[in-house]
């Protein structure tokens, strides 16, 4: 059967190995295996969120409130924001796809990092845009601003802040005044999926949604349930822009998008701020132990602001055989050979987590 | 902000109206509700799926198993097909969507009988392509062929068997005498949302998934977890057909697309026939109720081989103001006036639900 044009440029979409996928393919039993791959919280979630999620299981049967009238009441509350300034997708991924099939189609394009968050490209490529890149492969605003003036047909431009899968950071004072260089036809996704990680760490990387959209009619935020909220599983992410941008973005909205659990655990997780602040908190001290670790043994890493490291290898050693070799033995990485780099993107896990992974690294 | 054309042609989804709106607008108590409007399962869900989702409800933050083998697996025994001829979606209406977005464009049409399951339409527009109705509110294989045969643009064509929101179903041999008749390029939808219920009613309903893709290559069935299984508020369905159209459609599938939690309660779920069959059966002993109580005020339903009943009045009642009236003592029904027809579409409840229903009826 002949399909739409698009699926030609479209490749199936290969996730970072599960656990289970690891114990049939590898034989190695699932308790001893370690997933720092796909930048799950290691510490779980809110165990009042566990407990909400347990008392509502009897209500599966029951689609979601799909005016989620609670959650967005709860992240206005939170953002100092209305709640018509909020959509809510299945992880923060799907308001991307809403936001590429409402502005990029096959006669525009669109612009991004060489080495950003994959489902940009993905998307992008569902709707047929053309997909630019810039020459470096961590956010360099010089250089996106040279190509957006360049490319006059650029209708979406994506800033990853901090950038998932490298973890740097731009400076939130840069990020404004790049986007005042931007024409206001031109929708700029910032996307702050690990805003909480960075904006902990560094207080110039914090972004402010509400000033971000209160300054910029054509920039769209979006932040998500999956990663210092430990929520990952469960698919909930939003997104902020001024009223007449969420209200286009709606109409791509089909409805019942999450599920009704994944609804009721957001509500709880947005009450318990204590336990994001104390992940944060152990992600980054747990992080210098990685920092310590690539320093005694050689290697370089990138500055992360998020709950996960990249690690550099020189030509000595390679990234993917590293990966390998660590899988076999039950640690499952992100190897960053598929985007032209010999580094691996290893989520930062429990202390006791790390341990074992220092433990099994220091012997492949 | 100027956005793409198909925008223009959308509209913002409004869903049916949730427990807790009903509460809020109406200041109805919440205990006082019956929603009867959403064709959930309202025996709820298998307990089996309840202990295994609640089990599970401390891995929420771990995505899951995207290759989602276990569910594939279980789908290709209970249907004996390959698990390559199996596509997992966020609800069937997901897989819908795939099969839009790889099929219609701009530049052709869809078909579907007049009054079916609104989202066809809804992704459909999404795709900017042009949407063909028969003149008869319920299927109409007569009128489907010739319209396609009329329009050679036509790329997709959507049977609902049996018809949300109608309730009616056609015979399988009909279908496929139909199917005989459409050429190879042309995708035709197969929306089984409701099969366990027409099977079960009267085998001559009854659709198997094999026979129909071995013998049509360019037929899509879709099955769903949100009705009988009782998990609507879970979001995930399936999509089963060649592998060669299967593999094109999970182009379109993004990782993740349903929940850590979605994914073990469907692998449960799967294996307790029983609750599913118990759940049907008292669907249609309850149905009789509504039948008996139609004839005796003196008004029509379509027979209905689904967990709902359409009630058909004539010129002298409104069925808005019937629903409104009903609304306002706490029972949800869906009005089919935006539709064009002077019509109720209600849930079939528990018989707890069906007795309120008739004492609330008869005082309005």
């Amino acid at each position: 059967m002949q399909y739409n044009e698009v699926l030609d440029n479209l490749k199936i979409y290969e996730a970072g190995k599960p656990i289970e996928l690891v114990v049939r393919e590898y034989g190695v039993d699932a308790k001893d295996i370690i997933k720092l791959a796909s930048n799950e919280n290691p510490r779980g979630c809110s165990p009042l969120v566990i407990e909400a999620v347990k008392n509502e299981a009897s209500k599966m049967n029951l689609y979601p409130d799909d005016s989620m009238y609670e959650l967005k009441e709860g992240l206005a509350d939170k953002f100092d924001i209305s709640s018509k300034n909020v959509i809510i997708g299945a992880g923060s991924d799907q308001i991307i796809s809403f936001a590429l099939h409402a502005k990029a189609n096959q006669n525009n394009a669109i612009l991004m990092a060489r080495t950003t968050f994959a489902m940009y490209e993905i998307y992008g490529r569902q709707t047929g845009t053309k997909i630019l890149k810039t020459p470096s492969h961590t956010h360099n605003l010089e250089e996106l601003l040279q190509m957006y003036k360049e490319n006059k047909d650029i209708r979406v431009i994506f800033l990853c802040l901090p950038n998932n899968p490298l973890g740097e950071c731009l400076d939130t004072k840069d990020v404004y005044s790049f986007l005042e260089q931007i024409d206001k036809e031109t929708l700029v996704v910032v996307d702050g999926a690990y805003q909480e990680y960075a904006s902990y760490k560094d207080e110039a990387k914090k972004i402010d949604p509400k000033e971000l959209i209160e300054k910029f009619d054509n920039v769209l935020y979006l932040g998500t349930f999956s990663k210092a909220y430990g929520l990952g599983g469960m698919r909930c992410g939003y997104g902020i822009g001024n009223e007449e941008m969420i209200t286009a973005l709606h109409k791509l909205r089909s409805p019942f998008n999450i599920t009704t659990l994944s609804l009721k655990a957001a509500i709880v997780a947005l009450k318990d701020q204590e336990f994001v602040q104390k992940s944060v908190a152990e992600n980054f001290s747990q992080m210098k132990r990685y920092e310590t670790f690539t320093a005694e043994n050689g290697f370089d890493f990138i500055e992360s602001y998020t709950n996960f490291i990249t690690l550099k290898y020189d030509a000595s050693q390679s990234s993917s055989s590293i990966a390998q070799k660590l899988l076999k033995k039950g640690i499952i990485v992100r190897d960053l050979g598929a985007y032209g780099m010999n580094s691996l993107r290893i989520t930062i896990g429990t202390p006791e987590q790390n341990d074992r992974f220092f433990d099994i690294y220091k012997t492949i």
